[in-house]
C-alpha cells in the first residue's frame, strides 16, 4: 500500500492521558484513535494488526474442534433474567430500550444467548459435546476505563463455549481449549503464564487465566521459579511447614502500649519483630462474626477464608460491630478472653508460635508472652494467608516468585449454572432428561494487540513480531523528488507486491527525518531505504527489531526478504 | 466437518412468522436463528456462507483502493448533535446511557465518526483522496422488521467513505466504487441493476442504488427492455411526447354526477374512458397550495412535484383546507375557476386534450368539454407523472418495465453535508483552506446473503452458487452403521478434506431419508452419496442445481470434484 494514500495519523507526542506504552505507541503510531473514554476506532494499520491475531485466534479454535458462529450484540433482557444476571452484573452491562420500550443488554458475554440457542436446537447426547466460538466487539461499561485497549468498554473479544454431557467431558473440551489458547498466546509471540484464577461465584470448578507478563498488569501471579506451577496471588496455597518454637512459655501479661495503633507501632514499642506479633481481624462471615489471627508479618487471603467457610459473602466487620462485640475498636484486637459468639480461625503459622504479642481488647492495652492453645482457643488452624516471594511452590518444586500480568484469556468450567437456571437439558442414551455441562472460554483479542506491545517496544517505538505486524516490508524512498530514487522504489514495491509479500510504501514527500521516525514507529519488521545509492542499483536493508543493517543490490532484495521470513 | 459435532438445527415446517423464502429457508436449514424481532444470529453453517460474501466484499474493496478499518459502534451522541443528526434521525436510531449519564447512539452508519476521525487527521491535499471501509454489524430501530435478514434491525454491513478535494474527484471515487459494487453483485451471482435513486435531504447529487431483481423486492423499478436504463421508479422521468387532439372545442358545459366520487365513477357514469377524465389534486407546497392535474389514468409523483418547486415539504393538502379555498371537498375539484391563491400544474399529458371532464368544485358536478387553455389557466406543463410500462426509456433506447427489487447496495455523493456541519476542512496546494467533499457507499452484508436465496433456491430447498456455499461437497454415508459405508465415507472425506476442498460429511446415525432432506435443504453444490454400492468402490455424485446424476469410482471423486470446481 503506499502510505500517502492511507489514513496514518502518526503524532510526535504522547497523548496526555496515555500512561503505558502500548497505549501511547499504538495511538502515536497511528493504529488507534479514541471516539470516547474507553472506546476506540482500529484505523487501518490497526485493522491489519487486528486481523493478524483474529486469524491465528480462527485457526486455533478451529484445530480444536469449536464450529465459528456469530450471535448478535442486542441481548433481550427475558434472557438475562432467566440467567438471574439481569440484577446481578451490575452497572457494567449496558442497558437500553428499543422503541417499543423493550429492554435489551449490548452482549457483554454470550452465555445467556448461545445456552438459549442450544437448548432449542439440541436434544440428544447424540449432538454433544459440542464447541462454539465467535470473534466479536464486546461491550462493557467500566466504571474506570484506562491504559487505551488495556481496559476498554468497547472491546474485540473470541467467547467459545462447550455444552458437554458430563463434568469428565467437559474436561477434555477444557483441555483441548486449554491447549489452543497456549498455541494462540505462543504464536502470537507472548510471554505468558496459564494461572490458576478464582472460580468466583459462578459455580465453576477449574479456571484458569492467561496472564501476559507485564509490570503494568493489574493482577499479581505467584509463579514456581522451577517449575510451570503459576496462579493468581490469592489463589496459591501456602504448603509450607512451620517450625515450632524452642522458647519456654512465659506468663500472660497485660502492658500499655499508649497511642500504639499499628501492627509497626507496637512492635517498634515493645522492642521485637512483626513476626513476634499476632495480627487479628474481624470478619463478617455470611452471619458469623469471625476472628482471624495470622502472624504479624502475614495478609490475611479472605478468598481462603471464604473457601474454609463455603460461605457466599464474606466481609470485614463493622468498627461499630467490633466494639459491640469485644468493647474496643480496631487497634486493640486480640484472641485472648473473646466472647463465645465470635469464632476465632487461625493461620498454621500461628499454631507454633510461643511468646507473642497480641491486642487485649482494650484501648491501648496489648498482651505480651501470649502461648496459642494456652493462652486462647482456635475453631481451627488453616491456610488463611496470602503467599509470599520466597514460599516454597505448591507443586513442590522451587519457591514462588511475584510477577504482574495482563489477563489475556480465561478458560472456565461453568458446570451447570447456566444449564440449570435456564433449563437447558437433553435425553442421554436410556432417553432420561440431564442438564447440560458447560465451559466458556475468552480471549481478548484486542487486549492481546495491546499485551503485545508492551512485550515488543523499544524507545523508538513498536517492534512487532513479524508474523503480527501490518506489513511485512516497509519501503522507503528518501528523496522521491529525484526521479532515480523514485523509479527504483516504485519498481521495488511493485516487485514485492506482485511476489505476494506484504509491502507499505512510504511515497510521500516529506524529510527524511519524518520517514525514519515513521518507520520506527510503526515497528514494521524489514525496512528497505532507497536512498543515495539508488543509482548503483543499491538499498539499505534494517531489521527493527535488532537494528541490524545491510547494503543489497535491488535484484537480491525479494530473495533477501523470502528468506528472513521463512526463518523467522 | 462432521455434521453431528455441528450446530445445523433443521426444521421440517416453516416458521410461522416467515413470508418469504430466504426466511424460511435460512431457518429451517439451520443457517440461522431469531434472538429477538429483527435481530438474528449466524449459526456455523450461516457464519460460512456470510465470510464468503464478506470476502468478496473486501476483496473488490481493496482492489478500489479502500483501506479497512474498524470504527466502534458506540457513537457519542456529541458527534451526531454537530452534523445535526442526532434530531433528525429519528426512532430508527437506538440510543443509551453509559453509568456517567452520557448518551451515545448505536452506530447506524459511521458519518460523523468517520468525519470526526478524518478532519482530526488529515490536513493537506496531499493525503487526498482517502478511501475507507469497514465490515461491521449496524442497529437500526426499524418501525416493523421482517422478512428475516432482509429488514433486521442489528445486521451486518460494508460502509465505506470517500474524502476528496473536489466534486470532479468525488467522481472519480464515486465511479470506482460503482465498479466494485458491480464486481461484488456479479460474483454473488445475482441478477441485479444499478439504479438511479432519489437524493433525499442529504443536499447530495447522483445517487444509485443496487437492486437484487426479486418479487419480493420492497421497490419498483422502472427499467428499459433494451438498454441498462434504471431507475427508482419515482426518479425516472417520462419523456413521452403527446399527439394533440384533432377534436374541435365543444362548449363547457356543467353535469350532475350525484353519489359519484372516484374517478372511475365519474367517467362510468358519463361513459367515457378513465383518460378522458381530469384528475385534481390538492398539495400543500411549502406554504403554497398548489393543485396538480394530470390525465385521469396517471398517477401524481410528488417528487417531481418537489422538484419543481425546489420544495422543502410536499404534503397533500387536507379536505378542511381544501373546503377553504374551493368550498368542495376530495370528490368533486377540477382547475377551472379556481381562486388565485391556489397555483394550478398540469402534466405535459394534459396540455394536448381535448373536451374532457373535471370536478366543478361543487359537490355532486362535473364540468365536460373541458379544453385547457381555454377553460382554465396553468402555471405550468411539467412532468408530474409516474412513468409507466410501455411508456418510452428516457435514455431513448427501448421501452419501459417494472420489475421489484431488495436493495443490496447504495453509492452516494455526500458532497459538503458533513464536512461544513462538522468543519472538516484541508488546506489546498495554495495553502488555503478548503472543505472536504465526501461520498458513502453501503453494502447490506446480510440482506445480500438472503437475496441471494431469493434468486437461488428451489421447491426443497437453497441451490447456492459454488462459491457461495458454506461447503463445496457435502458427503453422506447412507448407513453408517454398515462397516463398508462407514469406512469408505470417513476415506473419502479425509481425502477431500486433505486436498483443501470444503466438506461437510453427514456422519449421523440417521434415516437416508433425513438425510437427503438435509442436504437438499442446505443447497451444497456437489453431494456425494456413500451408499449400497461402497463394497465395490462405487459412490453417487448429485449436482444440487441441476439435479444430475452419476455414480463415480472412489478413486475418480477428487479429480472430478477438482475439475467442477474449475469448470465453475
Amino acid at each position: 500500500m503506499k502510505q500517502s494514500q492511507m489514513l496514518i495519523p502518526t503524532l510526535k507526542e504522547n497523548p496526555a492521558d496515555a500512561e503505558i506504552k502500548s497505549h501511547q505507541l499504538l495511538v502515536r503510531a497511528g493504529y488507534i484513535r479514541q471516539i470516547a473514554s474507553g472506546v476506540y476506532s482500529f484505523l487501518p494499520l490497526g485493522r491489519r494488526v487486528l486481523r493478524k491475531v483474529e486469524d491465528i485466534v480462527r485457526e486455533e479454535m478451529d484445530k480444536a474442534g469449536a464450529h465459528e458462529l456469530m450471535m448478535s450484540a442486542l441481548q433481550p433482557a427475558e434472557l438475562w433474567k432467566e440467567s438471574g444476571r439481569w440484577n446481578t452484573y451490575g452497572s457494567e452491562l449496558m442497558r437500553l430500550h428499543d422503541r417499543h420500550e423493550r429492554e435489551f443488554a449490548l452482549g457483554a458475554t454470550h452465555e445467556e444467548v448461545i445456552t438459549s440457542l442450544v437448548r432449542d436446537s439440541i436434544k440428544s447426547y447424540k449432538r454433544l459435546p459440542l464447541m462454539v466460538y465467535q470473534i466479536q466487539n464486546k461491550f462493557r461499561d467500566e466504571k474506570r476505563p484506562r491504559f487505551g485497549l488495556l481496559r476498554g468498554r468497547e472491546f474485540l473479544m473470541k467467547d467459545a463455549y462447550s455444552f458437554n454431557e458430563s463434568f469428565e467431558s467437559l474436561d477434555e473440551s477444557y483441555d483441548q481449549m486449554f491447549r489452543a489458547y497456549s498455541n494462540v498466546f505462543s504464536r502470537c509471540g507472548l510471554d505468558f503464564r496459564a494461572v490458576i484464577a478464582d472460580s468466583g461465584q459462578m459455580g465453576g470448578k477449574d479456571t484458569h487465566e492467561f496472564m501476559v507478563l507485564s509490570e503494568v498488569g493489574e493482577d499479581v501471579i505467584a509463579y514456581s521459579d522451577t517449575s510451570d506451577y503459576a496462579a493468581n496471588i490469592e489463589m496459591a496455597p501456602v504448603v509450607m511447614t512451620y517450625e515450632s518454637s524452642d522458647e519456654t512459655e512465659k506468663e500472660l501479661e497485660k502492658t500499655a502500649t499508649p497511642d500504639q495503633r499499628t501492627m509497626q507501632e507496637v512492635a517498634d514499642y515493645l522492642g521485637h519483630g512483626l513476626a513476634e506479633g499476632l495480627k487479628s481481624i474481624m470478619f463478617k462471615v455470611d452471619e458469623q462474626f469471625v476472628m482471624v489471627v495470622t502472624r504479624g508479618d502475614h495478609e490475611v487471603n479472605d478468598i481462603k477464608l471464604k473457601n474454609f467457610y463455603d460461605a457466599d459473602i464474606v466481609e470485614l466487620a463493622s468498627e461499630e460491630d467490633t466494639r459491640q462485640l469485644l468493647g474496643t475498636g480496631f487497634g486493640s484486637l486480640g484472641p485472648v478472653n473473646v466472647p463465645e459468639d465470635v469464632e476465632v480461625v487461625a493461620d498454621y503459622a500461628v499454631e507454633k508460635l510461643a511468646n507473642v504479642t497480641c491486642g487485649a481488647n482494650e484501648e491501648g492495652y496489648h498482651y505480651v508472652n501470649v502461648n496459642p492453645g494456652r493462652d486462647f482457643k482456635v475453631k481451627a488452624y488453616t491456610d488463611l494467608r496470602f503467599i509470599e516471594e520466597g514460599d516454597p511452590s505448591p507443586d513442590g518444586q522451587g519457591n514462588i516468585k511475584f510477577a504482574r500480568g495482563i489477563e489475556v484469556g480465561h478458560v472456565f468450567k461453568l458446570g451447570t449454572f447456566y444449564a440449570e437456571n435456564m433449563n437447558a437439558t437433553y435425553l442421554d442414551d436410556q432417553g432420561k432428561s440431564q442438564t447440560m455441562v458447560m465451559g466458556s472460554y475468552g480471549i481478548g483479542v484486542s487486549r492481546t494487540l495491546a499485551a503485545i506491545v508492551e512485550q515488543y517496544h523499544d524507545e523508538r517505538g513498536i517492534t512487532w513480531p513479524s508474523h503480527i505486524a501490518p506489513y511485512q516490508v516497509h519501503v522507503l524512498s528518501l528523496n522521491p523528488k529525484k526521479e532515480e530514487q523514485k523509479e527504483l522504489a516504485d519498481e521495488l514495491y511493485e516487485q514485492l507486491q506482485s511476489t505476494g509479500i506484504e509491502v507499505l510504501y512510504d511515497d510521500r514527500k516529506e524529510r527524511a527525518g519524518v520517514k525514519f521516525a515513521d518507520s520506527d514507529l510503526f515497528g514494521i519488521p524489514l525496512r528497505i531505504t532507497v536512498g543515495k545509492r539508488a543509482g548503483e542499483g543499491i538499498v539499505e536493508v534494517k531489521e527493527r527489531q535488532s537494528g541490524k543493517q545491510d547494503e543489497l543490490e535491488q535484484t537480491a532484495v525479494i530473495d533477501f526478504v523470502r528468506q528472513w521470513f521463512s526463518k523467522e
